[in-house]
């Protein structure tokens, strides 16, 4: 039986292979928060993201006849990578369904790693049709990208790691998309740290887990409008539950507010984070923190990724 | 009296002040350069460079009548920043003399840590002048970039903690532009690592240092054309000197394998350096390493700093 709530074990099973990624702080970073602040950088995970701590999960706890069988996701993201470079370390087979006329770049990094991609209409739809059809014909398992208790439990390894380096934490920040991430985050904190609060942070053109946590009810995104583009995707059936029951609050943040917070990271940190990995600090700069008696507040605050596309930036300076 | 080689005692006088900066590695560094590479990242450093180091230990070892004086220095670049952080951070004043037309940005940022800014002509000459002039009407002590004993030991600080943290060295490189952070990593390196061989790396278009250490004779930089904008300088007295009897060889690189380090940087391991801070790394992506007689190269790199101007970017993805 496969459970979520087992992130030691995740931790155990995809120790040797995922970097144990830094935590970054900075004295001009507290001073703006008015917080002590430790950024989790996933964005130095392997492949570039969080999702191949939960990738790797996953393919560790293959049956035999699985294994043999091999993988299959639908994903135009860094779910695609980390599965196929997952998928490469552990000899499984793996078929990666992407939207035609998507990011040629992120194709040609699927296929690097070994992997077969299929191209399909954008739509979920299609997407998710298209995986379930090599699930069917040719036996392969699904590896969601977030609805999935294996990929969660391996997302939540990232704040163990967190917690295990900065100590005891008032408080979690991490952003919010198919709720993989957040949900992983969240039986993690609440396991080590019972009184921390969590939150989930999303950028208000995507608001479908703020509106789902609120309405009591599963409710799906439509016409996401943010550049945080890992994070226009709906929460899950099993990530709404586990965020209903353990996460404290949503906050929303403007289009803005993401980019200052990347362009803070870029500029101050010196650390190479996409739109949707710098989520996640955005209300921390603009001083949105809960109550606190007395002393500074200790935060921990999940950075999920780096993976931008730079071409246009190099080619620029090099004329 | 004041000695370049006594790097322990500068690594003292900064301690608590300057970051101790983290060490990263890649597997697929590792495997495009066919060598275990350990990147010493100063982009990480109090005010994004490496200089903060020389330029605390130098106010370190101020008098007290030269503390109440102040100190002054010219740069158009990170030594401005530097020295303008390290006089707040040790109460002492600071004029910065810079060029007229120069970078707004970089200005501001000298301001905004509370020094005096001294606008002149955009000549070597006319900035060496001004500051001359203000050591003689108002006392001050000259902090040179480059030139001086204080900052090349501090600047030696950085292959110290290197060679503490990844252990053993066969090599290192750093880039070179004044000298000052070669000429102390190659001492620092000679002390700890005997056998260790140092590489300066110099962009091809201002190539004086290499120049300089085949003729023999300390030759100047005129006209340089390179990306690499901290590297335009020309070598001081003091570090050509050091650099003669300790650095085994300067290697040349062009502007497009300076980019490609520096992307190879930004994509692959997020990390946000300056066109002078990738230069040394460049010779690696090319696999150009001295003759090794089996087992894996260990080689340890010193970048240099991170402080791009990023307005053009985010104006871009912000539209």
């Amino acid at each position: 039986m496969i459970c979520f709530q087992d992130i030691s074990a995740a931790a155990n099973r995809i120790k040797d292979a995922a970097n144990r990624t830094p935590v970054l702080t900075s004295r001009t970073l507290d001073s703006i928060c008015g917080a002590r602040v430790f950024l989790k950088c996933e964005n130095y995970q392997r492949a570039g993201a969080f999702k191949f701590r939960g990738a790797f999960n996953a393919l560790s706890l293959l049956s035999d006849q699985q294994r043999r069988a091999g993988v299959v996701t639908h994903s135009s993201g860094n779910h695609a990578q980390a599965l196929a470079l997952a998928a490469r370390e552990t000899g499984v087979r793996a078929v990666i369904v992407m939207p035609r006329g998507g990011n040629q770049v992120k194709i040609e990094a699927v296929r690097g790693y070994g992997a077969k991609v299929v191209l399909c209409r954008n739509t979920l739809q299609a997407r998710e049709s298209a995986a379930d059809e090599l699930v069917e014909r040719e036996g392969l398992s699904l590896v969601h990208p977030y609805n999935d208790e294996r990929v969660m439990a391996g997302a939540g390894t990232a704040a163990k790691e967190l917690i295990e380096e900065a100590g005891e934490l008032d408080m979690v920040l991490a952003p919010v998309g198919g709720g993989g991430l957040l949900s992983g985050t969240a039986v993690s904190v609440k396991q080590l740290c019972p009184q921390a609060v969590v939150w989930g942070v999303e950028p208000a053109g995507a608001d479908d887990a703020w509106r789902s946590l609120r309405s009591g009810r599963l409710i799906s995104q439509t016409d996401p409008h943010t550049i945080a583009d890992g994070l226009r995707t709906s929460l899950g059936e099993k990530t709404f539950a586990v965020i209903s029951s353990r996460v404290d609050d949503i906050v929303l943040v403007a289009e803005a507010e993401i980019l200052d917070a990347m362009r803070f990271l870029w500029e101050r940190m010196k650390t190479v984070v996409e739109p949707s990995g710098a989520v996640s600090l955005a209300p921390l700069l603009q001083r949105r923190l809960p109550e606190h008696g007395g002393g500074s507040l200790r935060v921990g605050v999940i950075i999920s990724g780096g993976n931008v596309d730079l071409s246009a930036f190099f080619a620029a300076i090099k004329t």
